[in-house]
């Protein structure tokens, strides 16, 4: 629970740093982040270091008692390198050069640019091993950022085909595993297989998912090349990386060689990059399931501890529209972070830059020197945080990640990146995106208060008293019988539409849909369909009539399988089962074949949560939100009303108190299931 | 009159192959078309053949009493083929290859890709040359398909050379032709002409519709490289193509060499590909004129027989949105083919495929192996059609092509792809569209009930009672005369806005608008202009007020000329003429001189028709179709509401009855004439 | 104060030619332009040339006592220059070639095609070097038309190295001004400089700003070339450029060369470019003031006089829309243009050509030859002008440019190209648009009738009684001394939103906003935001309530400094200031942090036009705008209904009366602010 800063001393004259440095630690900042694309200033031509800026920036950050954590500064290779190595460009599926002149210019594939990453982290290590200021290492800059993740040069052909004979081992297997013989793709060699360069018609699915797989696994490959260079030089130091907000690297890969995660958060960019409309208040502060997705999600990505490594800190640069935040949202987006397991908040950045590409991209300070609005809120963060630091049940120290008191979920929503990719690859409706999917679950979990943890299909479930599995799409036999155990032990399980489809390889199962989960779900999938607006229906379920959007799957529950709970009313599938519930043991299965409204999603993850008997709250207006860690609870208001809480009368609090101001947060020791919304008179 | 399916047994093991047959025929199935796209499953390397299983296939067909219907696999050679001549790709005009890695990945004009196509077209002909169920061949599969019509690599830069030399012998010609002094475009060789790649600003229109002709020619050449080997080796079996929905490929020439067109019909999709919002009743049946459009079009590319090659089966895979289609739809667009003639309807295809890129494209049968909504309807239509192979007044065999009693319609639609193309090029408002604009008037006459050709504006027109010809905007003297003649005996013609601008070389003629049809309409096209929405107008004819959309002309009767039927109300063209008409010798020509809605076609239609003394029936509903063929008469609802119809007294129903329940036919032996809607009390 | 003609002789039989000169001569034409893109015509083979059709064709046009004005050829290259010199195609920023095939396929910077250049203008000069007939010459057409502004080949590559070595020096000094610190860019070298060629993340902006500088002045030294050839041969003829619509080649720059401006109006066309909503009598006529910006941008580029080398005679070809013009229009464009100082109209084109790429486009005589509406209206406005011309106060004879009597303005509107490029290359909003803004204050001054002079910052403000200068982007402190400057001395000036943020390297300044306008200004800027429709605010001056659009700028009065003149009411903002202004020395200054709606900006510029006593008529609807020229007062009415002025008793009309059709003019010796709406009973 501390607040740090992210810092470019080479953006400015050398005579400003210690200023600099000393208003840092006047605002109460523990961690400032250097190096990130200092690579043209740590090595100005080929071979010839310098490093005496760094040193002295992290001989300040000693002095004034924070730490430093450093970057390697891979992620803007300088142009002498390309000139010298223009293979290391990447190139897009139509064979277009991405040139240098921005950053992330290389690929990952590349065995010259791995080279010369391992001689600059090699470097870079040695020269700050021994100095205790250091507290640790974040590689690189958010992987994929700019489209990056995937790149179809001649290196990346080439260890496609290595990735694949590692995979299939000849050709005869993967065109088994593929099924080739559609359109007539046989391969008599696995060297015939190039990257899925640009062709009139589409391309093969399990080429494309398999594509994804090697390319995220290439980014994991580079990666570790980078923490085994690190931890060469210093094993006690953490490695970490800044993953951007929910995307398609598989993070949870990446973290595994990773002492945590961290991510990048930017609320009032993440809210615009969804469909649909934003209302203001999102677009001043974020809307707090959005965020509380990416915050779940790296938490579990390593082991129960995750950082923000880069927090907005007022108004960016790159969405489409770029209002001011709310009065006071940079505090509460820092609270929010931690009340979600966030070890440490770093602010991106100190200062706005006066040059290059993000001018328009705020700091804590002006462009001036002076404090910006960021700044306020950061200190008031940081002050905030020593208060909760001391209430909190935990002991926390200055240690390794600052995350020790990490909540854990009581319930798991499970997450996997081949889910994500072939649904990508095949979505069957413009309306339909993975990521909105399982915002609708994770967003009706947490009205209720509900602790989440966002974790891959093959985590151990034991823990949790609820799993909601939205759009399982790949599933084989093994995670049926893993799901099927769960459930027999008593443990509640959502599946959704869109699951049990596919086996791991992409292709279609040879039974009904949902495949292995078929006896578990105690159903078939007899039909599905994707509807546009004006073709939408509802479905009725306990009673209550709900909206049914997007996709719909006509269930047909088996002789002495599953109790239907709801149906769809009007249109094509009138009176078809559209919800369904199957007792396995002493659990039991829940299936939604269609894409439910906010109300539906609601209605059946309240119902679980009660079966599972998880302690919840009445479900919150959406801009407001509960959470807990280490035995304080923070009510989140991301709204532009007060919100008022009912605590129980001993309740203390120790940040706020009970009439949360708009954009504003409260920290109690009450637990969130006392909490209630108070009933306007 | 028969029904048939497309199969794929390489996709499934050879053990399910005979239990796949035995119900082909038990569900009343005839024809069962194999070997597309199978080219790696029947040359795995290069010259080593296995024709094994496809020999069985083909027998277990026979045994079972059906047909065969073989595939010449060329739409996509296998990988060690590309990579053994990778000049065979295509190129996007900006010189990006388009890979291989779906389908139809080859150049038509690649002289290594036809020696090829020569090889394995000729060894499979050989291989079943004799075999008695072998009845037919398609050919490739649907030319042109994701945009691959038209190439600009090396190879076609070199044969559109060829070819503009033998169409003009010199560049001074061409110079002349084309108007090449425009932007100093003038020719010193023909040597010097590229394909009309990536440039900054347009290309010469002459140039852009001579290399849309050069392109098409190169299908047909290609195409007919197919059928002459298909014929060396048998000339009794039919040969066919199966073409798409109305598109850019001329139909006509390629079904030169056919013994008859061939189409892929899928209803719920092509209707998402027009314009303009899409009803609930459209997405779950489709739009009966978008099909009966393609049916007529195809019909007549040969000789009176066509074939539905591809019928979709249930849920497809490539539109924005799949529904599931009507309850009925599948068997009601059998029943709607065979009355606009079709021989065969042959649905795509017997069984979802577990692999590739059509997975989510649905079967008779289920991915499992169960019989699907499909098949049902599959089975419906096929028993439909045997009891009405009895009732039709024409004697109908085993005979290629299964559609001697193909009917002729009262009425021809005039369609030039040279027209097409032109308008592409030259559009002049991003609301014109050729189909679109014929669409309009091919439904006034099918809401009619009369019975429609679309044929080239060089057929033998004398047959036919009224002409429409919309967008008649390539012509010459001949033309003209032609035209003029078959009014002067009598014949009604509609020739509409867009006609008459161009010579064949794309260049305007010297004289006023219509110009070679000037004397014929008896008008000049004073001014035209395409307006948006916001400055649309009104015309007043017949003392009704209807619509101008998109395009209107100012019309300028000649002294003694065209009468005014119609008139622009309001706007800047206030009180101009709108629409003509021009008696001309026995009978008379109709100019429409803007994009009329709905009403302003019928009306003009119903006049022309009236005037033709062509039958017809009182306009019908647009989701209600009544059609004629050896003497059946169909009623085709593919409307959610059922459609009750007043029949003579003695008119006998041979399938279904005198109320049409939605998504329904019924098929009576009374002349189409004789029916009308119910009138609801 | 002329109206000639655009005559393609090369385009149609030689037998036709003096038919054509004669009706020109006829109509009342005075000047002729010929040879534009007949480089074909007039060297059809490398080095032979072909003089004879032009000779006839300036013979004729001297004979019928006419004009001519002669083109360079080299917008249009023959294929044969190309095939000989492929490399002067350009080049996209993604390497694709821009091919050969329509016009404008060669590259500025190409030193083989400026060779070329040099050969052939020189040939052409020589041969019409003592022709009297000929008056002067237009170089090229239209540079930069269809995004041919910017290439990115391999010799635009090299002269951006010597454009940056002129300009920096060394690479040191390189990365101190573009800041290349940011993102690793330093260079070590300046060859190591290359075009911003596609890039996965953005380019530097300062990279891009001084591209796009460069390749302005690469269209800058290539047309020095022609000009330098041209005056070689006869240095008394005069040299002009035909300008597209305010875009983004620096016509200031350009203009140095020539000795007037020249621009090619096409009203209908223009309008239909803008953002928003394009009104019914909009797409009849324009808008009077997106055309009136263009020509007092055009008569300021060189020494106020400038012509209307191509005006649109009727339909065009190119906008997405192409309604017939409103009857009259072609006469109306012909007043106003001339009303704004434009010497000479000339109507593009003679005669509507039959092929090539322009055959949508018309001209004064049909494709057959007869007279189009054009044709009346050029006769019409050939006639109105010999009648002006004689009631003129100056006295014009038939000198160069024809446009002694050029007006100039009460007010400077400030206009920079550098402004113009950065932000396009950092809009931060999609709704931002530079030349949109600039035309919000430009119309608030001409709906007061006061005559406006498009300067750039660096002209002599001290003629002017007030400056209006919209996103004064790059400031440095010279710019801001001069403005201070002409304040004290009594000027009013307005500056808006986005004006000090940057310096002229396209970085930050250290100061707070507005940078060196600070002590101008007397505020700060303490937060920006682009804000969505949904997030509008309003803005309340004056005791009146506005709306605020699209940027938002939070104003900071220092003490002592501006006085508030208006705030935001309601939203993130509420309360705080959004207009100041600040007295200094005999003037003042306002500073309007948000873009205005069209009543706030006229209320905060008819309040600078009060204080600066320029004397104003009350506001006219958007439709009507009033100009005078040379003693002579236009009323032009571009709008659907009649308008009625109110004059003064002893006024004369010298063309129309006090009340003007709709889509007419008429012409008063009385002076602007003497006339005014007249009041409907």
């Amino acid at each position: 629970m501390r607040i740090g800063v992210c810092y470019f001393p080479e953006h400015w004259p050398a005579d400003r740093m210690e200023t600099d440095v000393e208003r840092m630690a006047e605002a109460g900042l523990r961690y400032v982040r250097m190096g990130e694309f200092a690579w043209s200033k740590l090595e100005p031509e080929p071979g010839e270091y310098e490093f005496g800026w760094l040193d002295r920036a992290v001989e300040l950050v000693d002095d004034y008692g924070m730490k430093a954590v450093l970057c390697t500064p891979t992620a803007a290779p300088p142009k002498w390198l390309v000139d010298e190595h223009p293979e290391i460009l990447q190139e897009e599926a139509d064979g277009t050069t991405r040139h240098y002149g921005g950053r992330r210019h290389y690929c990952y594939n590349s065995e010259v640019f791995r080279r010369e990453t391992r001689r600059i982290v090699g470097t870079l290590a040695e020269r700050y091993a021994d100095h205790p200021a250091v507290a640790g290492w974040q590689t690189d800059n958010e992987y994929g950022c700019h489209g990056t993740l995937r790149c179809y040069c001649d290196d990346c052909a080439s260890a496609f085909r290595t990735w694949l004979r590692e995979k299939y081992g000849d050709a005869e297997t993967l065109n088994e595993r593929w099924g080739n013989a559609f359109w007539s793709q046989d391969l008599n060699d696995l060297s015939q297989v190039d990257p899925p360069r640009h062709a009139a018609a589409d391309h093969h699915p399990s080429r494309l998912l398999d594509y994804r797989r090697f390319s995220s696994d290439g980014v994991v490959a580079y990666n570790r090349l980078q923490t085994e260079t690190l931890r060469e030089a210093n094993d006690d130091w953490f490695v970490t990386h800044n993953f951007m907000s929910h995307d398609g690297l598989n993070a949870y890969d990446v973290a595994e060689d990773l002492d945590f995660a961290s991510w990048d958060s930017y609320p009032t960019g993440h809210v615009q990059e969804r469909r649909g409309p934003v209302t203001e208040e999102q677009f001043r502060a974020g809307d707090p399931d959005n965020l509380g997705l990416d915050h779940d999600l790296y938490r579990c990505a390593a082991d129960g501890a995750h950082w923000v490594m880069e927090q907005q800190p007022g108004d960016i640069n790159w969405p489409p529209y770029s209002p001011q935040p709310a009065e006071g949202a940079m505090r509460l987006w820092a609270h929010y972070a931690t009340a979600h397991g966030a070890g440490v908040v770093s602010y991106f950045r100190w200062r706005r830059c006066r040059t290059g590409q993000e001018q328009y991209h705020s700091g804590l300070l002006a462009a001036d020197g002076t404090p910006d609005a960021g700044y306020r809120d950061a200190a008031n963060a940081a002050s905030d945080l020593e208060t909760l630091r001391e209430a909190a049940e935990s002991d926390e120290g200055d240690e390794v990640g600052e995350g020790a008191s990490a909540p854990t979920g009581d319930v798991a929503l499970l997450h996997d990146y081949d889910n994500l990719w072939a649904l990508e690859i095949e979505p069957m409706t413009p309306e339909f995106d993975y990521w909105d999917h399982a915002e609708t679950y994770y967003a009706a979990l947490r009205a209720r208060s509900v602790g989440v943890d966002v974790v891959p299909s093959s985590a151990d479930l034991t823990a949790y008293d609820a799993v909601v599995a939205p759009t399982l799409y790949l599933a084989d036999d093994e995670l049926a019988a893993r799901l099927e155990e769960y459930v027999a032990d008593g443990g509640e399980l959502l599946v959704t539409m869109r699951s049990g489809v596919k086996d791991p390889y992409d292709t279609l199962h040879g039974a009904p849909r949902p495949g292995p989960l078929r006896g578990l779900v105690g159903a078939d999938v007899d039909q599905h369909e994707s509807v546009p607006e004006s073709l939408a229906s509802d479905v009725v379920c306990g009673g209550d009539r709900y909206e049914a959007r997007v996709w719909n799957e006509w269930l047909a529950p088996a002789d002495g399988g599953a109790s239907v709970e709801g149906r769809y009313e009007g249109g094509r599938a009138d009176g078809t089962p559209a919800v369904v519930r199957n007792a396995v043991g002493d659990g039991s299965a829940t299936y939604v074949g269609t894409w439910p409204d906010a109300d539906l999603a609601g209605a059946v993850v309240g119902d679980l949560l009660d079966r599972a008997g998880v302690p919840t709250t009445d479900p919150l207006p959406p801009q407001v939100r509960i959470a807990n860690r280490g035995g304080l609870t923070w009510v989140a208001n991301f709204g532009a009303d007060p919100f008022a809480v009912d605590a129980p009368g001993d309740a203390e609090w120790v940040v706020g108190g009970p009439t949360v101001a708009p954009y504003d947060v409260a920290v109690t020791d009450a637990a969130p299931s006392d909490l209630s919304a108070e009933e306007r008179p």
